[in-house]
């Protein structure tokens, strides 16, 4: 069987942090997260499968009623991939904008998912 | 001694894409490339220090005159890192606009670089 896209792993992968359901969070990660993968944002650092799965409840907990949607379209070369998010309030207000970078392994799951938070920074002046 | 910091090493790595003197471009990449990193753009996919140092001879002898700078500042965590980036042809216009993000290794060197050209692609519409 052919390997699933870039872009429809990512969304999988993005739909698993809106899931409450842990079965149904861990069936989207069985299809789009590498057993191994590790994700990291400048909050987290999550080692495997299992290790998302969990933290992905920890995060639902911590902001209640709150969503993460794709922000740009999902970018890929080379196995690697980028796309824009934000995470959206119980309110509907935009409380964080972000980056990911990741890179997908040979059967096309996601091996490594870093996040940053917010726009570049601004160029230093000298 | 400490390791250098990550915005030291990312200073270093984008100098040498514009320094022409080969063996000044090898020694800013001892101190910032990783012997074994993996430097990949949508249009090449470099493994080893001595693949990159040659890598960029062959930008700068396809692109004469061309520089490339650094477009914001340099964000981190966990050892990765971001940063936006321009080309600046020879008559000073901007001729590609890209993003970097990479991982440093246990001794702060670079061991990944991926590049994207161009902003996050637009998001597409249901």
């Amino acid at each position: 069987m052919a390997n699933p896209t870039p872009v429809a792993t990512i969304e999988k992968y993005a739909r698993a942090w809106n899931e409450p359901d842990e079965a149904l969070r861990r069936g989207l990660l069985d299809d789009a997260w590498s057993e191994r993968g590790r994700y990291t944002d400048p909050a987290a650092d999550v080692v495997g499968r299992d290790a998302l799965v969990r933290h992905i409840v920890g995060f639902q907990q911590r902001f209640p009623g709150t969503r993460i949607e794709l922000a740009s379209g999902i970018d890929s070369h080379h196995h690697a991939v980028r796309f824009a998010w934000r995470m959206i309030g119980p309110d509907g207000a935009v409380t964080v904008e972000g980056m990911d970078f990741g890179e997908l392994g040979a059967d096309g799951r996601l091996e490594r998912i870093v996040g940053f938070f917010g726009p570049f920074p601004a160029l230093a002046k000298d």
